[in-house]
């Protein structure tokens, strides 16, 4: 096992909390969870892979979409046990709702409102 | 209970990550967990509440070293179970190691290397 990945602290299921940033405009686009494969996956291909926990497997982020991440830059947190991803967000879309990014509900006056429009609908991203 | 509190999504141990951004910089400064009594006391007091998983209750940032984030914006992703802070970073500071930022390893080479300077000494954030 390399080094670098033993300096990560996994949390009692093996996974670590990533977070992937737009490495040009600086938004959030998403956040997912990481096993040890695919973080190294991830690093070697260049390109996000991450653990889905619904699915219980691997998902190569854009696998079916387009929607690659291509990796810029990877940072550690302090306590080792959270990712930052500075990405490329393929397509300009990283939410599977169409949306540029997951974090598209603004609390205003107590209530979650939508600020960002669906660039893409849903059938078109996942028709392939 | 307040309806915008019910539309989130709390994991199996009711809390919920929370990413804190740089409302300027757009700089990710950290990652923690909230709490339901946390992220309304976040809302209510325009400062960060967590939950510290370590000690095991509230932690309002910033009550010892005076490193407060004050709200600036607060949004929920598509799933409803990731939330994202967009704050003020009192003093500069966000790290317990007094650095800007926890997020101050970066992955070169296979090796973490530190790439941020520690802003002030930790006896001179703690000592009050």
């Amino acid at each position: 096992m390399s080094t670098w990945l033993d300096e990560i602290k996994w949390d009692e299921k093996g996974l670590l909390p990533a977070i992937a940033q737009d490495h040009k405009t600086g938004k959030i686009l998403m956040f997912a969870w990481m096993n040890q494969q695919a973080l190294q996956l991830t690093v070697e291909q260049g390109h996000a892979v991450y653990w889905s926990r619904s699915r219980n497997k691997l998902w190569h982020k854009g696998e079916e979409s387009g929607h690659q991440q291509i990796i810029n830059d990877i940072r550690l947190d302090c306590d080792g046990d959270v990712i930052l991803l500075s990405v490329e967000q393929k397509g300009g879309i990283a939410c599977h709702t169409g949306r540029e990014r997951c974090f598209y509900r603004q609390l205003v006056d107590e209530q979650w409102q939508d600020t960002d429009p669906v660039l893409k609908d849903l059938k078109n991203i996942y028709s392939k």
